[in-house]
């Protein structure tokens, strides 16, 4: 949480009348997380200050955290969960975590000290009810007008969708692990 | 074109066994171009290099350029063409333009350097039909066969579909343009 209490290093320079936009990656596609990647580290490349949150442990590796580390002057990165899915065996315990990485989403939001703040993998939460949708949503429509917020994930709740303002369906037309092409280094990960 | 010629900083060191994909990011939607950003900047992550090919001059601002600078260990940036558009007045020089863009991307995939070689918007090159598909498409079936090949733009031709290993459609389900609210920094560009 450390990060969070850092003292601003970049403000938004945009007019106080930009929009902020609530932002969806949805599909079964690839490229909901690579293009959030991509807009954090662009979002960075202005000097502008991002928080990604990662709501699925694990789901990250190398590449992609080593990219993110030669921006740790804007990027902070928080990884929450437990484990590739929230499907496990505690109930209990996905919803305390879930709640605890809300809360962390939140205040990060709250914050006013990002241009970005990326919700990862969230929809999974939603989607199985780990969190409930109408809370989360009345507290996205009362942040600060100029706050973005980008939420990745397959099944994004109909709620969310009609809430957001940018919603790209990233859709498979093909895939090579339907082919029995192994998962490749830069390419999956 | 010296990015060609210096000597390779980091090699693959994947299995030889290990199949380059060809990969296309399509569609109306939004990301396609992100998601190669974060495609080659995982793959920077990795120690691996990257030689990202631009064929619409103009299409990327201060935010991508300025992340990809960190990179420039890894990452080759290269920008062709010569405007927003290759619906231009000038039907013979934006085939010389595209051509030379082609160009590069060959001797760039020959050389052997790049993990990952990515072509962004070119399939509007193909969609305009200032290069022939056919030879394209050959180029490409016998590259080196563990080079990553990522292609990124609307109208992707149906053969350039079928030739690839990996395709994603960013399908646009609502947009923000749309509804009259002004492109912002981190988001747009």
């Amino acid at each position: 949480m450390a990060a969070l209490q850092r003292p601003i290093r970049s403000r938004n320079k945009e007019s106080p009348m930009t929009k902020g936009l609530l932002i969806i990656h949805t599909g079964d596609g690839k490229g909901k997380t690579t293009a959030a990647l991509g807009m954090a580290l662009r979002t960075a490349g202005h000097g502008l200050r991002v928080c990604f949150i990662q709501f699925i442990k694990g789901s990250w590796r190398y590449g992609e955290l080593e990219a993110v580390k030669r921006f740790d002057d804007c990027i902070d990165l928080h990884v929450m969960g437990r484990g590739f899915t929230w499907k496990s065996e505690s109930l209990e315990e996905d919803i305390r975590l879930a709640r605890e990485g809300w809360a962390l989403a939140c205040q990060a939001i709250d914050s006013g000290q990002y241009h970005l703040v990326v919700l990862d993998e969230f929809t999974y939460l939603l989607h199985y009810r780990m969190l409930e949708i109408a809370p989360c949503l009345e507290f996205l429509a009362s942040r600060r007008a100029e706050q973005h917020v980008l939420i990745t994930g397959r099944y994004a709740p109909q709620a969310l969708i009609e809430a957001a303002d940018l919603v790209t369906e990233m859709r498979v037309v093909k895939h090579p692990l339907k082919s029995g092409i192994k998962a490749q280094k830069g390419i999956e990960f």
